[in-house]
């Protein structure tokens, strides 16, 4: 099966951080003008805002608060820090409910002053201290596996096949996984997992972005759908077979796109976004 | 099964990318008054030379010359380059019989305009092409899975479950495998994979460095073993449960290190070389 033509934007959604500079204001107002129909909101956008008040205004242009990012970082040598880091996520459990975002994304975390099965240790520790708190507030929270480049300090479960260890270990239905293109693309063992993880009911959310040549940046070199060498089109059609039918999420940190025009930017991802 | 101690230098080859700014000869003295007792030649550093002398002069150094690096890029999306390919790696089998290397490094290739399994298929078609003239020449092949991080230029094989796929398939004792701790230090299968590829006789050369925090280039930017996160000591156990006993090959890209007084940093990797 191949993916389904991309016939209008009712399944388009814009991490606020693609539009970097925008407030959530400005986002709310120019991704409705721009006919996309999901956001997902950056903790950092809802600074010194009534969270409440700041849903209510980005349903009102018509946007679905597809998610609240970014929750995790469990892991650490340090156990108060390891603490922090749970209150923080309870932090992010509060705030998720206030704006109405159906669940958090968590990006696990890890510590390179220890070893790799000591942090995933600590990140599957970490979600289940928090999700009972997120149960109680009808939030889900979305294991994001990322790229193995990651490893050291942003996230040690770095394949699709850990994140549904991970999530089936939990086995809660409020815990399951944030697909992502750019972190996962080139898995030979991709297209099994994403059915595994659909199959199980596992499969949260699907982000879409691309893989420039050459990336001169580890962090903030993402390319507009198309730029790059990931076969979006295929993946989306393996997401879709294992029963997805969620929003298509743009996140793009790009030093490059976010020192363009961002409304010119805008009207890129649309353009890019209906060809993959 | 732990690694076994390092009690003197006898394993200890060095790569000659490592000391970016020594001509070989220069590498061949030095490497041999700090007791070093391998070396990997990079092919550039034979420019210009008599291969059979440098190898004849490099032995009298009491140095073994471990591996010719580098061959490979097989992939394109042009035949043309394909073929171009083919003829640069029979030259390599050349250079490395002259020398007296017992293998070539082979950095297997990626064309971002193509997918990986089509780069993955040009690999395998380009070391069959290129086997028959290697097993005359009595000189081995070394497929070196290269991190994800390198999917869309340098390699699309990405772990060593592939490279073990690859080799085996191809199933000769003149093709096996490169694993380098850089490279595979963050897959949760590294130890089952390390132990097959040990038991169908595939592992060839053991590479080591280490992944430092923050990594600010994803090409030039390696540690000295200990700098970093990478459990050396654990992998270089299983390599050596896994039966391997060559050498211990340092290869380290580092700007920074680049920079650095050369002599020094030689002095440095023995000492950091004897604790990891």
């Amino acid at each position: 099966m191949s993916a389904t033509p991309i016939e209008n934007l009712s399944k388009l959604c814009i991490h606020t951080i693609t539009t970097k500079s925008w407030s959530l204001e400005e986002a709310g107002e120019r991704y409705e003008a721009a006919g996309v129909k999901g956001i997902s909101v950056w903790r950092q956008y809802l600074e010194g805002r009534n969270i409440a008040a700041s849903g209510d205004r980005l349903r009102n242009h018509g946007l679905e608060i597809v998610s609240l990012v970014r929750g995790g970082f469990f892991p650490s040598t340090v156990a108060a820090t390891r603490q922090k880091a749970i209150e923080d996520n309870l932090k992010a459990v509060d705030e998720a409910a206030a704006l109405g975002a159906e669940m958090i994304v968590l990006v696990c975390g890890a510590d390179p002053g220890q070893s790799l099965e000591t942090s995933r240790a600590q990140i599957q520790a970490g979600i289940e201290k928090v999700l009972p708190y997120a149960i109680e507030a009808g939030v889900k929270l979305a294991i994001e596996p990322l790229h193995p480049m990651y490893a050291d300090t942003r996230s040690a479960v770095n394949t699709l096949e850990q994140a549904n260890d991970m999530a089936e270990a939990i086995g809660s239905e409020f815990v399951g996984i944030a697909a992502d293109v750019y972190h996962l693309w080139w898995d030979p063992h991709l297209e099994k997992e994403i059915k595994r993880c659909g199959a199980n009911g596992n499969l949260f959310a699907f982000h879409i972005c691309d893989w420039v040549s050459p990336t001169v940046d580890m962090l903030n070199d993402r390319g507009l759908m198309g730029e790059g060498c990931i076969p979006i089109k295929q993946i989306r059609g393996w997401v879709e077979e294992a029963g997805f039918s969620g929003f298509n999420e743009v996140e793009i940190f790009s030093d490059r796109h976010w020192a363009s025009d961002q409304q010119e930017f805008l009207a890129n991802i649309v353009s890019s976004y209906k060809s993959c």
